[in-house]
């Protein structure tokens, strides 16, 4: 049986698929993708998602030059989430951090924190145009 | 500024939140959550999600009682999904699975493998019936 029969996408035909960077552990981003962008990311080794607010099909790195290169997809019991395991290159989060998950609750929820070091800044990245 | 200043919950009030065991990096699993059972989260220190399918609030581990202490909550750049460190009390799969991705593709998307063992089966977690 195919792993594709095994999925539930949304009513918008979309399945979020979390990415995980292999050799840390670390989560870097979650991304939503659909069918296509599914089957490109599994055929090219490349990561490719949808974006919800461009109603764009998009490979990461695209613009950035900072791809995935995909290591393992796995899918939980119940067929619709993915979990990713890549090599990032360079920061995977378009603000310039690895993980996109740089900032962290302290105080019971009243204030945050960032955790990370910002390692490079957008516009280095991307110009003056904010991507992802 | 409070976090929840920083959060876009879906225009059904939800938002996405990963769950990850802090002590080994595993991602165990990714589930639904609401203000309210985010707030329950951050306040009692344990996970607390929205069920879609059951339209319902639930504590993690309520029947099984694998529940889930929080360690950090942290969220990410677009303020869209969620990344809960956690120290996991049994199975996080309600298969029985210690993390719900316990399948992966193989041959390009035409397989798949189970990657781990099942530590129980549902019946001895939950009785005869199934739940999360």
């Amino acid at each position: 049986m195919s792993f594709y029969d095994k999925l539930k996408f949304t009513s918008d035909g979309l399945i979020p698929a979390i990415v995980q960077e292999q050799k840390t552990g670390r989560v870097l981003m979650m991304a939503w993708m659909n069918r296509a962008s599914l089957e490109k990311t599994v055929e090219t080794g490349k990561t490719h998602f949808w974006s919800r607010s461009r109603q764009k099909f998009w490979m990461k790195g695209e613009e950035s030059g900072h791809t995935q290169t995909v290591k393992d997809v796995a899918f939980d019991c119940d067929g619709d989430t993915l979990l990713i395991q890549v090599e990032q290159n360079g920061a995977a989060c378009h603000e310039g951090y690895q993980s996109c998950f740089f900032r962290s609750v302290e105080n019971q929820g009243a204030e945050f924190k960032v955790t990370e070091a910002q390692l490079q800044r957008p516009e280095d990245i991307y110009g003056k145009k904010k991507s992802s």
